[in-house]
């Protein structure tokens, strides 16, 4: 049975979701759907992009993502499918990929793309402004059927990509930005493990709070201190012990962060 | 597998939603269950059924709707079901199903309604505050298991209708109300594509806002600029180009719109 | 085909809840994935212990429920395994399953506990942040796969156990807390039915508010009315008849709720 996880910037409450379901069960009726995520910031391809390549890589081999954050929908930009390792993509052409595609190509995985305009794996009547229902749903369905990727449509190499932020080193350490604030107020940045190496002795700046050391977990410092350390995908974030550090710094997406090492 | 496709206005933070899916699964444990929506406005028997009737022809055939929607939960209204057409619905006759009865009385589709009065299809012990729990699921989960439908209880033919707001012609072209707002903050009108019919040089008043033409996609104006625009499922929708309109407008459901023919 | 039931903290819009479900697809394909609730305040053990005991008993026998409401993650607190009557539950040891227990013994129900010690069961990498992806999703998956209980680690008889709010006798009446308000603004409180008796000529007082009488449904009076009644667990709740009590009386989790017999 195929898994098709959908995400998308739809939200759950206006049955926009439950209908994509509703159309791919009527092609794929076994398929297992998942949700991997609604709740992306509207029209935000970056945080759809940066969340995907955070994730997919624990889903079962042979997952069908069906991922519709698509501000250009009803303009020329091209619906697509990709096949990268042994997963597969159904989306806008939007950048999306990037992430993923850089870390296929630097592990020399297989990538295939494809434009998917044959509109006999899409809805009878298109509409101009939900391609999640009428294209990208059914297209992924028809592909958790059994019909061959190939199939789909005709093949590209050239998909958009788009910028995403890293860090870059500075004169006494390193620069890097926020990415991404959770559920419980986590601060993600644009800094890696690898980027820190062997430099545990730092300070983090950010907005108007300097935190020193990198810990391993919450269990350090007691409830309420703020706190540097690495996450469950290996980037630097900044938390709060039992609280919420994003409400306490007013921090928003694309702020400076700053690492200085010690 | 029978579908059932589960709508309420119960949220899903407080379990509600899970304990109807576990009561559910101990009846009809193939069953696939889906979530249409659990974010309908508290009480709104009106959105329930603008979203209900804009979604529901999407799924399989034989897909079973339980739509929990219910001011009236321990009152004398009735639990009922309906088989209209390819489609089952399970929930209180309180005229969420209007608009679906009315386009099938018109499509003539065949349409069979009884009162949930069978107590060996509901759970044991039967709260006043949550039928959901109680009575829907438990009934929708065994037509689902294969229980014949005219099984569920005795026909009736009185179901409760509800208004459901149109548009109607004015002296210089149509006034509707805005009928949703979605995740995007687009604003839909209870204006559909055929109230308008060849009339593509129209003005849209809605609040303070006028907004000239009626375009296809979003791809047609600059970022930032209102449009008016058919949206999926064929009703007049004010957008923002990758921008929140309803934000911009300050509209609430109900707000008065107006459509000026040219 | 197991039912794997999941509560956590998370919200659903990072893909922490999507990524789960990813890794217990690859362990346990023909799971039944059921979301109980994701929406615990964050770090609220209490809340996801009170939510849990009132519905685990809803679903059908086997079901397996992961619980990660897990303030303690990263520390020494272990991560365990319960097998209650008929039903199973993974989760971190910090009092969760506490009324669950209570009940179990006071109805003389088996009761294994294991400590989740076996890293053939975890996923390779174990984080030090999120042990929902890396230990409690895959060993619940495991079992549903067919793993014996028993394997899942060494027994253990000590879990933690928190403090559970009650009701207590005052000098004419009863007092209690506040210990939930539900998407529809019901306050939910610690007071049950057993504890009220035969007393329904009574009085609540909670905040400046006080409340005549117990009734039985929201129809006996006029919307907008303040009213006792019993909620769908046999607890007591204070509602507004079609409106949000927890608005209108701004009361809070843990707020005195007193009733006065008459």
């Amino acid at each position: 049975m195929a898994v098709l996880a959908l995400m998308t910037d739809f939200g759950t409450k206006d049955g926009h979701v439950g209908v994509m379901k509703g159309v791919c069960l009527g092609i794929a009726p076994d398929a297992h759907i998942v949700d991997l995520s609604h709740g992306i910031t509207p029209q935000s391809v970056l945080e759809a992009a940066l969340i995907l390549s955070r994730t997919y890589s624990y889903f079962p081999e042979n997952t069908i993502f069906v991922v519709v954050v698509d501000p250009g929908v009803g303009t020329k930009r091209r619906p697509i499918a990709a096949h990268i390792g042994k997963y597969y993509f159904i989306l806008p052409d939007n950048g999306i990929l990037t992430p993923i595609l850089h870390t296929a190509k630097k592990d020399r995985e297989q990538i295939e793309l494809v434009h998917l305009n044959r509109p006999e794996f899409w809805l009878k009547n298109i509409s101009n402004v939900f391609h999640g229902r009428d294209i990208f749903a059914p297209a992924g369905a028809h592909l958790a059927a059994g019909i061959d990727f190939k199939d789909l449509g005709d093949p590209i190499d050239n998909p958009i990509l788009i910028d995403i932020p890293t860090a870059h080193n500075t004169n006494n350490g390193l620069a890097g930005e926020v990415i991404h604030i959770d559920n419980f107020g986590n601060i993600s940045t644009s800094i890696r493990r690898v980027d820190l190496e062997s430099h545990d002795r730092l300070v983090v700046r950010l907005g108007s709070a300097q935190i020193s050391g990198l810990y391993q977990t919450f269990g350090e410092l007691p409830p309420g201190e703020l706190m540097a350390l690495l996450g469950s995908t290996d980037y630097l974030i900044i938390s709060k012990v039992d609280g919420n550090a994003a409400n306490q710094l007013q921090v928003k997406i694309g702020d400076r962060v700053e690492v200085i090492f010690r």
